[in-house]
């Protein structure tokens, strides 16, 4: 098994088939980034939640840092559904956190998220090395102005019938998400919480009926991991839990330290920050929310709805309300810097497959 | 990596580590348990639900069927708590079944399970070579009575602190259960629904921490499972769903159909059926009651509450109201007689290890 010289390692121009998996709300610095991407594999700048100007300065500030590849990650843009009444439920349902960390009610628009349109525009003038999207396919004249420059697009699936699309509208790399994944589910076909496959299930069935490279994503924490997801069918692994609690990583140290005492069951998957399944360690916020949480908005509006108390948990250091992203694999998390865990993860895959 | 030649391959005297899962409902056949053992893996009779002398007589089937060792599988007794509410609920909501199958009100005991004790005095006496179990652990007395006998036993865990807790007590292999695995969920000191760690997650955390060997279960489905598995740090793997639909199976025509049909997202979580959670391809009867089945009775006495409407439902060919227990991996399933699949999973193993 050769599995520096593939497709994906020449498409992508990378030494290791490894992903920084793209993690919102800070998580990936410039600094990880630009540190993953000199370790030899693929930095991934989360750029979802992120203002175009911002992408642009990050994408300066990472390539101040490295000249190796690496890629940003955008949120496929859904229309908001301004329901009154799961609105009214979200702030009434909110209400209590608010008065506890004394914010004012939330004025926050409820399409607060960035235009899709401007950001891609700017990964288009950077011409970054590849650009990874969430929440569904984009549109084929986009794919086309990505094809244009070189950018390679990574699509993400959790089932196969969203791989099947994806590579039907002409992505270059699946990136399939297993169910011990942290973070938002990407699934955009079936609905979120019919699509929980593990990976050890999902990746040789899309390696049954996928040509283009796949990309295994949950659960991975170490070489062990690494070598499995190959032997499943997947030409690379997409890591984030692993990544989290780096020194490199702009996790909150509250919730780097969550991670670090978490076990294997704390982890569950939470509608109440986004309006989105998304995997995290529980806090009092989703438990006390969790009984009600159907009755809150679909994402993006849920999102806008709770960023006034996720910002304020931030600064003022309280997980009970933070989202404290993580995958079923975080009790394996260390605080080692990213150039030693490469060390250590290239020396298990090379034992494992009897590498010199 | 010499996986045929481990401390578990040698304890249970085979040649490949791979154990064929107890599959209850007439599924483990002496063929079926036969067959895997005649082919160099461990065949496992379920006899969580069998009256200790029908154990006896499948036991001398298997053995006119092969002299290679198998294993039993028994369930650990659990106190039937009879509160009247949940029965009389579970009354309610099976009426218009057992109506629509035109059964009498069922007169199934509350406590129609086999003696434990008498089931485990049939093993001790036949001295299989292995007895697996699940939803807890055994009396020290008869792990000691095991160990006399020189039966090899092996515990089922679904989350790290099950694991301790089985290695502490004695028996001699985990089986690591997978979020993917279908049928029951073995979890015994969590809550059920807090211990869905998927095998990519589960199993290299456990590796970490347990010293005997440990045997990944869910979503392994092929060569490329049983390499993944081993390269998480298991030592062998059991897989049940693999063998489902093989013509050695007993399970019933619809259900194998139905398998050989199913995709990576039609299964789910139950517990319509037993009153534990148990992961199978939803059926009407799964789907009408998803939304009640938290008022049902505890294990094991919505077990014996659906039995006559099981019955009827294998009988008369009705999947919509069997249990057709799956994994996640199902849509990998394929109806191969039992030495064709071995073949081609050593050959898979042996091309993906790079041996001859």
């Amino acid at each position: 098994m050769n599995w520096t010289k593939t497709p994906l390692t020449e498409g992508l121009n990378i030494r290791y088939p490894i992903i920084q998996a793209p993690m919102a709300g800070g998580v990936t610095t410039p600094e990880l980034v630009a540190a993953v991407s000199n370790a030899g594999a693929l930095g991934s700048l989360a750029a979802g939640y992120m203002e175009p100007e911002n992408i642009r300065t990050a994408i300066a500030e990472i390539r101040s840092r490295t000249d190796k590849p690496f890629a940003v990650n955008l949120f496929i843009p859904q229309p908001p559904s301004p329901d009154p009444e799961p609105i009214a439920r979200a702030h009434e349902l909110l209400q209590p956190y608010r008065q506890e960390l004394e914010l004012p009610e939330t004025d926050t628009p409820l399409d607060s998220l960035p235009n899709f349109k401007e950001q891609l525009a700017v990964i288009l003038e950077e011409a970054v090395r590849a650009l990874s999207f969430t929440f569904g396919v984009p549109q084929p004249e986009e794919l086309e102005a990505l094809r244009q420059r070189g950018i390679v697009a990574l699509g993400a699936a959790t089932n196969l019938l969203e791989a099947i699309t994806l590579e039907e509208s002409g992505v270059d790399v699946i990136i399939a998400q297993g169910f011990e994944a942290g973070g938002h589910r990407a699934t955009f076909v079936s609905p979120p919480e019919r699509s929980l496959v593990g990976t050890m299930a999902l990746i040789p069935l899309l390696a049954d009926h996928i040509t283009i490279p796949i990309v295994a994503a949950g659960g991975i924490m170490d070489g062990r991991g690494i070598v499995a997801a190959l032997a499943l069918g997947a030409e690379g692994v997409q890591m984030g839990t692993a990544f989290l609690a780096c020194p490199e990583s702009g996790a909150r140290p509250e919730h780097k330290e969550k991670l670090l005492n978490g076990t294997e069951t704390d982890t569950i998957l939470t509608r109440v920050f986004s309006g989105k399944p998304a995997r995290g360690i529980g806090n009092r916020l989703t438990e006390e929310l969790a009984a009600r949480q159907h009755e809150l908005p679909c994402y993006p509006i849920q999102h806008a709805l709770t960023q006034d108390i996720v910002r304020a948990a931030g600064e003022r250091g309280k997980p009970e309300f933070m989202p404290l992203w993580a995958g079923q694999g975080c009790s394996l998390s260390t605080a080692k810097p990213i150039e030693e865990l490469f060390d250590a993860w290239i020396e298990q895959v090379n034992r494992l497959t009897g590498r010199p």
